[in-house]
């Protein structure tokens, strides 16, 4: 059995959905081809983005996705209590954990084993986000030759 | 520690919430039983179908899913821009990223530890989804008898 | 590469959003520390309470996700069938699949690697859910010291 870990900073997004499976791969291609069976983790240090898993083709999904959970966790709610860090604090909270704040995805002979249509998505739910720090944790077999 | 990996394809199931459990376990039984410690991971490869642990005993559970999720996540939403492939196309990809693409379950003494009423929901959001496609991964160490 | 996992009860929860970081590390924070690099499971054997990391700091986000989640789940809507066990149960049960039954964090050098305002809620949806039973499992490689 082997390990590895990476932590790294992505670029800051605007608030919506962005495809970052491409980044990824980018810090852990080589790490990850060693690896004949596993599970390879993805997880984000805050509490106002998340990740998910959805379709890599149509960039108009990602669009609909910000209009669906803006529609869904509104913004000005009159139950929000928790206010003083501005009207799109609360709402990403509920949105980060209704998404969730890691990946798990199977490794098999050292690559991520996705889904033809399936692509790894940064949900940035602020206005103003920033970089967000992503710790990603490769655990397995190792290949044999 | 040791680990397997299999591949999959379920029967087509028709729309709505239908419990699995039963057909994972008879596809890995046997590779379970000699993990006494572990991790066992589900993933579906797929982006308009999705995977959650609910209630394994009575099926209207399994009914009112299906309606709360047709409820908050509907067709037709007037701010949809993907919609060329069918009203029921971008309800199911918001539907399967609330719920997600994977689960991890404990494995405890060559079995999943899973609570009594405990149970794996396929979650088929489309209309006419067609067979999906399953990877199970599990992580552990051996037994020692 | 080293496992180990552990079982053990909460005290019972009133509904709603709970710290819960510390008794976790309460249960688990000697074993942790024999861990590198590791992934740390954390399950809940329930279909009426869920898991979930949110912030740690303002307990007015907490109030506000029971809030968010009884509007966006109401007790006693039209379509329910499952209605026998009290109208907090089918409300419970959608709360617990859209949160979801289990956590994964990364393990970094003997700790849990969660980001400065990360902490784990258990999310108790039932008025009188009782004392939930948690599984955590911990896979990694050992500190070399």
């Amino acid at each position: 059995m082997t390990s590895f870990q990476k932590e790294f900073t992505l670029k800051a997004y605007s608030r919506g959905f962005h495809l970052i499976t491409k980044e990824i791969m980018q810090e852990v291609k080589q790490e990850l081809s060693s690896i004949d069976i596993g599970v390879f983790h993805v997880f984000i240090q805050h509490t106002s983005a998340s990740l998910t898993i959805n379709e890599n083709a149509d960039p108009s999904v990602r669009v609909d996705f910000e209009s669906h959970f803006n529609d869904s966790v509104p913004e000005h709610a009159p139950y929000y209590t928790h206010t003083i860090e501005g009207s799109d604090d609360m709402p990403a909270h509920l949105k980060a954990s209704t998404l969730g704040s890691s990946l798990s995805i199977p490794i098999s002979h050292g690559e991520l084993n996705l889904g033809t249509w399936q692509g790894i998505y940064l949900c940035e739910h602020r206005d103003n986000g920033g970089r967000r720090t992503i710790v990603v944790t490769a655990l397995g077999t190792l290949s044999k030759h």
